[in-house]
């Protein structure tokens, strides 16, 4: 263990998770400030020691430990999150779950296994890929699968397969005190009791440590076929998904950039594609089954004023239609030399969408800001990717000024203020606003119950 | 009112719930009978007197005259469940939501829609199916969407659309003291804080009392096809559903019957079906991907040993098909004259269904019981029908040994006491065979904070 003790933590706890750990616990600064922040969110809150288990029994011990001394605990896992779940606003333990990273089973027969907390979703599909199975919830990050149950992540695949809330099967939590439970099973459905895995998917690290997750799995369809088409605004493009949906057509991505996406896709990765409102679709299934869905999706999107429908089952040809795609964020990032990008989701019922995506472009663009828009659009999800100068502290009240109204209009229509970041520190006082007193004070019971001293990642979620 | 007020509920609540109801408040013995029991569930628990609110507002004043006073309160719907949710082993309010029973709000364009807690499933899917709207859970019985989201309910169509769990976006809930909740909203997704429906789904009204759900609905397919096949034995069958699944092969409904249960239905139904396992699949999509999507289910069955493959996607032909397992209960029923049917579920990896099935039959050949099995053989959950002489207490003892016996195995490979009727009066002290003491202890904690004077349908779920 490093000797500059940070100031807020005791050397009796100190020295025993140096026993525990040995060097995978450490004070130095330079990894206190890695687990100090996250992407995204803006503001350092360094926490006074950081941690790597490599086993859910030190986790327990780790756990034990703190909460005998009263310090707080924060778990983290690629430090992917975007509102701050990761920063450390009360000090504490930084308890990083990366070194477990073990995929524990895969049963083919069942379509399930158990990954260790800090299993990355490209290495779990990396080594399923062999057994023709394949993990779905894609959050375009390379994020571990403990941090994605956290906080419920999921992403372009939703409209298909879900959300993390549908397809975990169960977890081992270490609570507060160093308990450790088990819950959900191999069973594919269970009324047996509470629902303590969808408790637990979403809460942030407020309530526990997850350390295991077990998982639904899915055969890699026998093809996966790709399309784009391009629309004069925004209302044909949600028109054409709704009609889809509706109609049972089993898309599974359908993602919408907007023109200023697409401009940004254009520099980025020396594209030509026409400046208008784009959707990118992917199709999984047999090729019989794979061509009638886009077959289907061109009649829809040509009633809808879409043009330039293009279609391919190649895999190289697919990389190339959605090579915009794949490539948003750092297009947006590129956007403007210098800038930070700082990206916030909400979701809205999909008959909002347009005018939900449409009211946020004529803010941004009033207040003189650079912010392209991708979306989920199957599940009304989309995303703002605000392109700050970090020396402009103007600009970044202008932005934050919009986002405050895009998610105000998100929760006036019954939406989310969060599809699938989460709440962390940047939307604590939404929750509230979405949600009522009473089910927050419901939350907060639950909380306080579970967590009675508020050591596990405190001041996240609730204010 | 009634005037025969009930030896444990005094005057004072007696009066001001008949205040508040006027003629919807009975303490006549005959109402309380009804609400005694429920299906399957063989003993007679009375509530003290029987309530029939309207709105969500007098489910609110309800609670908050029963909170008053101590007296407990148990919600009931249809009375279809199994294991015993609706009696009232502690006397107290039954709180029955029947007359709640309106469609609030259809949203097609966002496949979403709200309903009072005592709308039916048929009636719900009879005042959708003029928009080309459904609402896929069926779990047999026509039971109301508020018991469904209670229990946890899933049926024969969850492999395709999941469970009552996936299907619900939001809850109005009464919480003991009266407080109206709202959870969840009209996004298709959310990430803002915990997941509050999910912990009232599958709750058996131990926490609160749903009063009206929030439910994702579906566009009525445009073909459904529907087939049969028979197999010399599950393992087959099986391993047919298996393959099917793992080839992503978007099957609706496959459900199970075992050479017993088509021996009952011969009779029943007048049919000749050859007296072995057999499959009943269901495919839902376009006339070209249904016709796919069968070809597929019978190759798979012929090399898995099935034979006589038939299909069709006419609705006739799709109903004859069917006959056997639509009216399987009312044959298991008629099985032994005179007999009580006494039912229940388990869930195991679908690796496991095989033998989990081929170990109960043996077990109950073996105490000379009658009792066909059905399953929905995609999520490993099946039901054994224990057709009981009600004079024989011996043949109940035995039953019973049987139900232990397949319970003890299912939770030994992983599975669950109960897939979808849940944990009731009947599976208590399996609650933590199934998850352990430290989850089971979190349950409990969550049942402490939330209802502290346990009043909401107590003596359910924990011993």
């Amino acid at each position: 263990m490093d000797v500059d003790v940070a100031d807020r933590l005791d050397h009796a706890p100190a020295d025993a998770l140096a026993r525990l750990l040995g060097d995978r616990f450490t004070t130095r600064v330079g990894m206190r400030e890695q687990y100090g922040r996250g992407e995204s969110y803006p503001h350092l809150h360094l926490p006074d020691a950081v941690a790597f288990p490599m086993t859910t029994q030190e986790v327990s011990e780790i756990a034990r430990i703190c909460s005998a001394h009263g310090i707080a605990m924060v778990p983290s896992g690629a430090g992917t999150s975007l509102e701050g779940h990761i920063a450390a606003p009360h000090g504490g333990v930084a308890i990083n779950l990366s070194k477990m990273d073990r995929v524990l089973e895969v049963h083919d027969g069942d379509l399930d296994g158990i990954v260790e907390a800090g299993v990355t979703r490209e290495a779990l599909n990396h080594e399923l890929r062999d057994r023709g199975l394949f993990f779905p919830i894609d959050p375009g990050a390379n994020a571990t699968l403990g941090g994605m149950a956290a906080t419920r992540a999921s992403g372009t695949n939703a409209v298909r397969y879900g959300t993390m809330a549908t397809n975990i099967l169960g977890l081992t939590v270490v609570q507060p005190d160093g308990t450790i439970i088990h819950t959900g099973g191999r069973a594919r459905k269970s009324a047996a009791g509470y629902d303590l895995t969808r408790l637990y998917v979403g809460s942030e690290g407020t309530l526990g440590i997850i350390t295991q997750v077990r998982l639904r799995l899915y055969g890699i369809p026998e093809t996966i076929a790709a399309a784009t088409c391009v629309f004069d605004d925004l209302a044909g493009a949600v028109a054409t998904v709704t009609e889809l949906v509706q109609l049972g057509v089993p898309v599974a991505r359908v993602e919408f950039l907007d023109d200023v996406q697409v401009r940004a896709c254009n520099a980025w990765s020396h594209l030509d594609l026409p400046e208008k409102p784009h959707l990118f679709l992917e199709f999984h299934g047999s090729p019989t089954a794979t061509a009638e869905q886009a077959d289907m999706a061109a009649m829809l999107a040509r009633g809808n004023g879409g043009s330039d429908f293009q279609w391919t089952s190649s895999t190289e040809e697919r990389n190339r239609l959605w090579k915009a795609r794949h490539n948003a964020y750092f297009a947006a990032v590129a956007l403007k030399p210098g800038a930070g990008v700082w990206t916030s989701d909400v979701c809205v019922p999909v008959s909002h969408l347009s005018d939900a995506v449409l009211a946020v472009r004529q803010d941004i663009d009033a207040n003189g800001l650079t912010a392209p828009i991708v979306g989920h659009v199957g599940d009304g999800n989309f995303h703002v990717l605000f392109a700050i100068d970090p020396d402009d502290a103007g600009e970044r009240e202008r932005a934050e000024q919009v986002y405050e109204r895009m998610i105000d209009r998100a929760i006036s229509v019954g939406g989310s203020c969060t599809g699938e970041h989460g709440i962390g520190l940047m939307k604590r006082h939404h929750l509230v606003h979405e949600h009522g007193e009473g089910a927050v004070a419901t939350m907060r019971a639950i909380k306080q119950v579970l967590d009675p001293r508020n050591l596990m990642n405190p001041g996240k979620i609730f204010l």
